[in-house]
């Protein structure tokens, strides 16, 4: 089974630099990863902030929330 | 022909943890992963930084430093 990886954004130049480099450079045969914008689905920041989201542009892997550079503050998206 | 991505830390618990989860879910099918301990190998600290590494843990794709959570900053490793 994979495992599941969610990178979550906010469209901002940070984070678009980082989905182009890294989310798509995870190992697709053992990743299932999901690109979620959270300036759209707003519905969905409650979602990263419970798994440990604290600012854009986020990886989570498994458990484990990964930061990439700073694009925005979770706080600013809600 | 693989991309070069280099992971740099130097051994910290988010250097350990970065690498487990973001270092091996790295495609290997398409990139070739380096893991530098910039702590034991002093003599890549200038290299990481010309690179545009500002702390560790980050991992450099191509030309793109990424810096993922944060371990400790370039200059404590100098």
């Amino acid at each position: 089974m994979k495992t599941k990886a969610t990178f979550y954004h906010a469209g901002c130049p940070v984070c678009v630099e980082a989905e182009q480099q890294l989310a798509r450079a995870i190992d697709p045969a053992r990743f299932e990863v999901e690109v979620v914008h959270l300036g759209t689905a707003k519905n969905r920041v409650a979602e990263a902030e419970k798994r440990g989201v604290k600012s854009v542009p986020a990886l989570v892997i498994g458990d484990a929330p990964l930061h990439i550079n700073f694009g925005a503050p979770l706080s600013a998206l809600k």
